[in-house]
């Protein structure tokens, strides 16, 4: 993939950013803290900043056509020279995507993060053929890095995919910590030995600050912790007699990983059937995380080589993608995986907002072949990546900060979010529910306020080859245009006379269909003849973009009025 | 409302539909069975048909610009004369939202229903100014219904709205069965009196056949009952300090009517914010269903002359909705209600599939501005109208049907269904899961089998003022530039020399910003004026429309070659 039409540089707006001063740690959080997705925290003290993250969100519904949601680093951009570094928690996409997009605009810094994440990270680089290359430093749990004059610190936390971490800067007036993505592994609210071990180390430390996913503290207790979906999948696939397809994120790595394992165990072969599935196991094999014996995995196309009871097919598309393996199976358009009522079908995944209709189709399409189906609703077989409230309100015990700003989440979560610090000890004044390019400084260890004004913050978007700023008039046309769709109406008028030399042309798409609706056609025909000829003795009418307006306005008025639909209309006067 | 441009008369196609035995009990269920909404079952035997409600779908992301979808009554029409009622179960619109669209299609035939059911329908008839009168006879629950030589009866069933009805239709070889939507009034899983008294009536029948609502019978156990959620309810109006804003489905009349009780006792006035609420309270009111002392509802602009601990506004738009009044509130856009720190605010709902976008983002708005939010997620305020699996077993172990048809839900719904009913105790063999128009016979009280052919099952929609069958081309042209946009290329030719009179003209909308994009046009002018000169030079050319072809393939591509996008592109050839 090559970039075009790179965005142009930015331009300072508003309001100007005063300098930091030599006492302040300055926080700002440029994605993720309005949304899930697009996460990345600025973080500046003296003449350094520190980037943690660099992810992308997809697009919804407000932006039609967009592929993906930077985050706005305009700010870094004018401050290129001060970046240290990017630290990247996690290997997944809301946490990595943003890096090719984004990485030169400022200034190509080293990427410091753990094993795999490199390996996610150099791996989908190479998609970018143009791209300048990348530096990346791998760290360690434990390791202290100096990057300039300050030290950084890793410690590990429990997510979905190995080598997710947290990150601690050392200030000069205490730690700023920020957890990435996090959960913990407990047994019925009791967190596991290791996590006590691993977040002891913040007994002995002073932490000013703590950045803390937010995504799930809106939710009562503990999360299912992956252990318990662990074992709920190896009692399915030691227990299921026939064929099992086991649907779930390709960045589920850990579960995958695990899934593997116990198949072999069960001398059930694999078949992996997903190029992001495929990719993400093949990186962990080269780093020695997934194990196997040779011939544990098969070729799709080899599966009846093999008993039904031997194979478990691990498939993408959990969420009703389009394309992906699931889909093609429910649609009966798979070219080797046929169902049948012997099958069972495991779908280790919760349903992303937005997805419900798709997955409710392919859950209808899937069972119309008869295949038993099994989903988290009914079954411990997923569980998120992200903490309850319970977990927070935990790791806020142990890491007792004295400020605290939430991120990774929606705005509403962020504020349940300040009210569980507040109710582990933290001090109602000292926490900030901030918003994507708040400025929010700590002046000598001692107080936190939000400036007046932003970072910049215009959305920044991917379609196609392109990165751009969203155009709200572009959106607000696809919006319209795919509910109401559009008419061209081609007019050839006599410059001389100001008569219409043949009956003008109509030619719509999206509007209603036309083949039914001979009469509105020939009605609307009448109007465009009306308002030409009408406009044509106006003498105003010499350079036609009046007689285009009126046209427009009166073809607009007329169809509105007989059919309650706004299609946008496109007048065409061609005077001969 | 004015109904224009009504279907064409249904056309029979493809294979005839074998005419009924007289041995025969035939059910067609015409809508509800892939979907959540347009209910409609048709029942026959004899001369007779009874319909059993008559409901549309709101329109989802798959038919963008369309407002509902209607069961399909092609099969009704070609049989009016047979239709003796339709009976209505309760007055919600996935049950009576189609009545306005099919009654004068299907032959005006009378409407059976309880008197709320029947006063919604009449309110909503007064919108369609030009329809026939509506016959609408009331029936109550334990009484029976002669209609031509059949019986019916009616029953009472909890849902979430008063005069929620199930009803028996007595054929020859033994009962008809139709719950509508039900849940049960249970406590801790063990059913009210009055529900064991109402099931009773079983005991003494013999019921062939059985459909029941399908919505919730994926989940495990009971749902909460309704006196759970008026309890959570009583104690957050009695133990709330300041102003509630309640946001509930104006369709949740049964927990309006105990909202108003509770309230008026504590002493708040009541604030009804939201049209739809209004009606169906007014309707409650009318009907003696909701009774309340003068001058407890006070006027949305007098709220200032009391106290805020002693106001509780009722608003629509807990959905999200865009104009509704909660979402009016959190964009801070309401005429008269601005929130403060002080104000509380109950979500009483859940989230419709679909909406979690806009749910989310009115939560972020009201929670900005300092409001505490009570939530379903938190807190009893709310609980489904269907009721889960166990409660679906007790109704069939009461009802001990011979055969059962499930209906109200997607196809993976109704089919968890089946195994519940054959956990009951139902035959295999005696279950059948529908799709939409199948055609379904019981042969002398015997056997039940599936017809291979269908009824008329073309998707019939409305739009604006229209009722159509949804044309496919029309969703994919509207989907297409939803998402890409278009382009219209304008080229005058002389048609002597085949030259272009004077640069292309493009126009685009929904496609990419032309203002940061002049180099691309350049190009594409380049490339319309090679592909229309080339064309012109072909002895074909004189008609055009390959000219017009060349060129829309010919930008089409190079447009998809810069850009990946693939805009709808209108090529207009003028030749002078």
């Amino acid at each position: 993939m090559r970039l075009e039409h790179p965005v142009s540089e930015h331009k300072p707006r508003g309001e100007t950013i005063p300098s930091l001063a030599a006492d302040t740690v300055r926080i700002i959080p440029l994605g993720g803290v309005e949304e899930i997705g697009r996460n990345m925290v600025a973080v500046e003290f003296g003449d350094d900043i520190f980037v943690i993250d660099a992810g992308f969100q997809f697009s919804e519904a407000e932006t039609p056509g967009i592929d993906y949601i930077l985050p706005n680093t305009g700010y870094l951009e004018e401050r290129r020279h001060k970046i240290r570094g990017i630290i990247i928690t996690h290997g997944h996409l809301d946490h990595v995507g943003a890096i090719p997009y984004i990485i030169e605009r400022i200034g190509n810094p080293p990427i410091y993060t753990r094993r795999l994440t490199a390996e996610i990270i150099k791996k989908r680089q190479e998609e970018f053929a143009s791209a300048q290359p990348i530096v990346i430093r791998e760290v360690e749990r434990g390791e202290a890095v100096k990057l300039g004059a300050t030290t950084l610190r890793f410690f590990n936390v429990t997510h979905t995919v190995p080598d997710s971490m947290g990150v601690i800067i050392e200030t000069p007036w205490g730690d700023v910590v920020h957890t990435g993505d996090i959960k913990l592994d407990h047994t019925d609210g009791v967190p596991s030995e290791a996590e006590v071990h691993e977040f002891s180390i913040f007994r002995e430390r002073k932490v000013l600050l703590l950045m803390m996913d937010s995504t799930n503290v809106d939710r009562q207790g503990f999360s299912i912790p992956e252990h318990v979906v662990f074992n709920t999948l190896e009692e399915l696939i030691t227990h299921t007699n026939g064929r099992i397809i086991l649907g779930t994120f390709a960045s589920q790595l850990e579960r995958l990983i695990h899934i593997v394992r116990v198949s072999e165990e069960m001398g059930r072969k694999i078949v992996v059937d997903g190029r992001s599935m495929k990719t993400n196991l093949d990186i962990a094999r080269q780093l020695g995380l997934l194990k196997f014996k040779d011939g544990s995995f098969i070729q799709t196309e080899n599966m009846g080589e093999y008993p039904p009871e031997k194979i478990i097919v691990l498939a993408t598309g959990a969420q009703g993608d389009e394309f992906a393996s699931l889909m093609r199976i429910a649609n009966r358009a798979h070219k080797y995986i046929t169902l049948t009522p012997k099958d069972t079908i495991i779908l280790s995944s919760s349903v992303i907002p937005g997805n419900e209709r798709a997955v409710q189709k392919m859950k209808d399409n899937l069972s119309r072949q008869g295949a038993h189906i099994i989903t988290y609703q009914t079954s411990d077989v997923h569980s998120s990546g992200h903490g309850n409230k319970g977990e927070a309100l935990w790791l806020h015990m142990q890491i007792r900060p004295q400020f605290f700003i939430p991120v990774h989440g929606y705005h509403y979560m962020l504020r349940v979010h300040c009210d569980v610090s507040i109710e582990a000890g933290t001090k109602p004044e000292n926490c900030i529910v901030p918003d994507n390019s708040a400025i929010i400084e700590i002046k000598n260890g001692e107080k936190i306020t939000r400036l007046p004004m932003k970072a910049p913050s215009e959305l920044r978007v991917v379609e196609g080859h392109s990165v751009t700023e969203l155009s709200d008039v572009l959106m607000r046309d696809r919006k319209a245009l795919g509910q109401e769709g559009f008419a061209v109406v081609v007019v050839t008028v006599d410059r001389r006379t100001g008569k219409l030399h043949k009956s003008p042309d109509i030619i719509s798409r999206g509007f209603v269909y036309l083949r039914d609706n001979k009469d509105l056609m020939d009605q609307t025909r009448l109007i465009i003849r009306k308002s030409v000829e009408t406009s044509m003795k106006n003498p105003r009418a010499a350079d036609l973009d009046s007689a285009r307006d009126d046209l427009a306005e009166a073809v607009s008025r007329f169809l509105l009025q007989r059919t309650m639909k706004r299609p946008i209309v496109i007048p065409v006067i061609v005077s001969v």
